[in-house]
């Protein structure tokens, strides 16, 4: 139907005839000619039509915004003083001869520059709003990123195989999202939260090296950087160490940079052990943008007079984190009033801090702080030497559980780092978090569960502990982030039945229950799997973070709202009741109308 | 922890000391020294183990089948005479010098190389059968065919973009897998039966051309060649006509025939009418390697005293065909009633034929049969000079409603012709079917259903029939068939909202139906849809054809049976009762007892 994309036409094609499709993007009559811009994929062309041709000129008149039109015409240069040098077409123009409109349009229910839409707005007119040029852009640098992730694995050995969407429950990790058998009433398939079991059978099956770019699922409650289904870039290989899969997968990282966005990455990404990043930053996924740091003070703290320290410096768990904050001493009152409600979302109950006015005064002279009288010469003292705090510098402190001064001053860094320009300077700071617990003692339900995932292998020199001290067991596990964001994760994988046994034991799984759920897995170590481990990258929140959008969602074509729905074709929806009979099951009447209730 | 792949060593190393991982395939003790034949997924080596290395020789003794190993030791020449040439590596063994066991094995519960196997305890043991060099070579075919589409599909512009797996009930077509929502209470999801609705909408969002190699799900009963999830080559373009679509896919499949198996199809793949395929086959997806074809006879039985004939003839969607069988005549009795027993599972009552003695003697000396005393010498000199039957021939009639007829002489034509060689010698042969029509009549619900589907544009000289005579409608479909399978097939889309309107109505869709279900896509047909179309190939079935595959489940993984199940991970099972309640659902007990016990 067309001879060129409207996008491509430049001075190469004057004087020649050609056709082109695509949309009304503009029309403006001016001096008794219309000028349509005509738009497709790849960019827009300016198409002239003059009165002369009464026919052609009559179509043109009628032409609105979004119609779709098929245009005939000479490529000539544009007039001196008209050139558009922001387009690749900007130097020529097309005179139309034929045109012929291939489909109206009704008014769209916005223009395509308009950049104050609502999220809901631009998700229930999808169509329309994977028009706009952004989200063009997106779509295609997440093709040429998924491009880019098979090239590499491709060039590497490895093997695209694809595991089943359709397959079992196992309640552990997130919810699983069900799907009722029909033939097997009463049973439930359950669509993967990863092909994880798969791929480590597809390794005992001798296929050495596997990927798959597939989709996962979760029935989680949605955060920003969360959906229902998001797309892995999963990998798994056998015969290789932890120190081989990190340096085969930080290539393919750098080498899809590189391809993609043209940034070079460093050679060699750091490293740092899961309790150093969570001692100097609070999180396992450190933005190393940020160059604020948490210092331990907690054992400084234990006989001070002010008895919320002192209180957690001697609990079981508790911590003290000093987030110094060079020249943070002009930060007003509103500010801090700011950043503390800020800590709370963190489950903070507050964000103490200490004004350096003078650093050789260890007293309510050099130091201003309701707290400082509470605080004894030596404590201050060490607090001060080991923050490095200067005069003018802010000293915010984070007193709780760990895990709520780790969260909160972690989060508070990042904030701060880069509200206040506490920033390196640099585009991409990856780095990867090593040494790993295997578990994490569960205070409510009373016992321990795995940090990863049950199939990690921990550290062989750790494996004594599985059953004498599991909080001691370090995991052979990894995870890579990016301007802290978690961009992928993985471990070497348990490869031997009892190991994997003992790992079941530790988390409470009794041998029946390991038996129901995972026998086959145990089944499948017993007949000759061979050392394996690999690890999965999130697609989404890479390209996310590549093209610079604001939202995950701003790099899916059709995702879904924060309440797991889909704005352009109302899913979920009601179905037929014989659907629901022919799967075996009803609605609770009861609890539907309360939910439904609550629903407001 | 290796530097080569086993079976990648070769005379290039002789020398080399080299290190291997992999299974014990074989372990034979020979002259006081073990030979172990080590495998990967590039092959197998043959490693010996000398006795004068006793540490090494005492582990190479415990080795037993299926052991992860791995080996250093030094290649060199086997000794003349013992070369395997069958193997790339068996001009050479390794003379091991140091042995590890990586895992122990028990016992397999079969012999990889064990051909006699059910299909039930390959699928329970998959892992296992996975091993086997035919599943590895299939599950890389499959990798490789799947690379070939998408390199094609690159290099012609288009670009891979994610539809969603969790998306609307359409309760149009096949039956849908369902997905209870847990925030959206009484309300489900359904899995895509393909990306139909949304590569549409990618098209009006004007991204010109999109693919995919995507999951698709259909809750049907299992025939061999279909499985509750399968891969589909999902393919959508603008501006094109039925022609260049065409075109373009045949290039396409062309050249992953080609790039996969070295195969060469022919330049220009032969077009055929619907109307043609179901005369002169029977079928819309003929096999064109057959060379038997139907012949009508219809109009010429009118009048016969034979009842059987008549009343068919005589009868609205009656047919009577006739199966040229050259040099039939000597079919035995017992084949013939074999045949007959065949053509009865697609619902014909009987299997009329006609023996050729003597084609210039039009009765019952000529021709023997019990039914030609009641044809007219008219008709059968009709039925000789249009099957041109020869003497010796035998010629087989289906006479029934056209539906069984077609139904049945077309899987008789492809029995009778691989069987009986009938056969033009040619190991692909594909073909276009196009000329759809739009509808076809269900006597049941007594009204009309699409074809395809119902978005599928009617020819443009044919719109005028949507409302008048449906039945005359035909549309701009176009099915791929190869050897008998239809391996894809799509359509030129409706564009316009109108149309696609009318054709809901004809389809007795009601205005606020279509609102509701499809309300979506007509909103988009509004706001400017380009002219678009496209298709879907089933990977499944191209590989299962292109390895030679027995059925689709050898080249898929970890496939379901027929009863929809996974043997291997017992998918589906039982949830815990708190998921359902999450799910806002219950079980039907009374259902489910009656289909527990209809289970057994």
């Amino acid at each position: 139907m067309r001879t060129h994309y409207c996008g491509q036409i430049n001075t190469a094609h004057l004087g020649k005839i050609i056709t082109l499709c695509g949309w009304a993007h503009r029309r403006r009559d001016h001096g008794g000619v219309i000028f349509i811009d005509l738009r497709d994929r790849e960019g827009l062309a300016q198409v002239v039509c003059d009165p002369d041709r009464a026919e052609m000129f009559a179509t043109a008149e009628a032409v609105r915004s979004e119609f779709v039109l098929r245009i005939t015409g000479k490529v000539r240069r544009r007039p001196e003083g008209t050139e558009n040098p922001n387009l690749p077409s900007g130097e020529v123009e097309i005179i139309c001869q034929e045109i012929e409109v291939l489909n109206t349009a009704v008014t769209p229910p916005f223009q395509l520059d308009d950049e104050n839409l609502s999220e809901n707005v631009r998700l229930t007119h999808r169509v329309i709003d994977l028009r706009r040029p952004q989200m063009q852009k997106n779509m295609r640098l997440r093709y040429e990123t998924a491009r880019a992730f098979r090239r590499f694995l491709d060039d590497k050995g490895f093997i695209d195989i694809e595991t089943p969407m359709l397959t079992k429950s196992t309640p552990e990790g997130a919810r699983d999202y069900l799907v009722p058998s029909r033939v097997h009433a009463g049973e439930f398939f359950a669509l993967p939260q990863s092909p994880q079991l798969f791929k480590q059978l597809l390794m005992v099956a001798g296929f050495d090296r596997y990927y798959q770019l597939t989709k996962c699922f979760r029935d989680e409650d949605l955060r920003a950087d969360r959906q229902p289904e998001f797309t892995q870039v999963d990998i798994e290989t056998s015969f290789m160490s932890e120190e081989q899969i990190m340096e085969l997968t930080e290539e393919m990282i750098r080498t899809v940079f590189k391809e993609v966005l043209e940034v070079s990455l460093p050679k060699k990404f750091p490293r740092i052990t899961y309790a150093e990043a969570m001692a100097r930053f609070g999180s396992d996924k450190p933005d190393m943008r940020v160059t604020l740091e948490i210092t331990e003070v907690t054992d400084a703290l234990k006989d001070v007079a002010f008895k919320v320290f002192a209180g957690v410096a001697n609990s079981e768990n508790g911590r003290i984190g000093a987030l110094r904050v060079p020249g943070g001493a002009t930060l007003t009152r509103g500010e801090i009033d700011d950043y503390t409600k800020f800590v709370g979302i963190y489950g903070a109950k507050g964000l103490a801090y200490i004004k350096v006015n003078d650093v050789t005064q260890l007293n309510e002279h050099g130091l201003q702080s309701p707290i400082v009288k509470n605080l004894h010469e030596t404590a201050l003292a060490t607090i001060m030497q080991r923050t490095g705090a200067q005069n003018g510098d802010l000293i915010f402190f984070g007193a709780d559980k760990a895990k709520v001064v780790n969260d909160a001053l972690g989060a508070l860094r990042t904030k701060l780092g880069h509200e206040k320009g506490f920033t390196n300077g640099k585009a991409w700071e990856p780095i990867w978090v090593v040494d790993f617990p295997m578990f994490e003692y569960d205070d409510e339900a009373k016992r321990w569960s795995a940090c990863h995932h049950p199939f990690t292998s921990p550290k062989d020199e750790h494996i004594e502990f599985l059953e004498t001290d599991p909080g001691r067991c370090l995991a052979k596990a990894y995870d890579l982030a990016l301007n802290g964001w978690e961009i992928g994760g993985g471990s070497v994988r348990i490869h031997k039945e009892a190991v994997q046994s003992q790992v079941f034991r530790a988390l409470n799984i009794d041998a029946e229950e390991a038996q129901l759920k995972f026998g086959f897995l145990l089944d499948a170590l017993q007949y000759g799997a061979p050392p394996h481990g690999g690890l999965a990258f999130g697609l989404d929140r890479i390209v996310t973070m590549m093209t610079g959008a604001e939202s995950i969602r701003d790099v899916i074509a059709f995702p879904k709202t924060q309440r797991a729905q889909c704005l352009l074709t109302q899913a979920p929806s009601a179905v037929d009741e014989k659907q629901l009979r022919e799967l075996h099951i009803r609605l609770r009447q009861q609890v539907q109308t309360t939910v439904e209730v609550n629903k407001e």
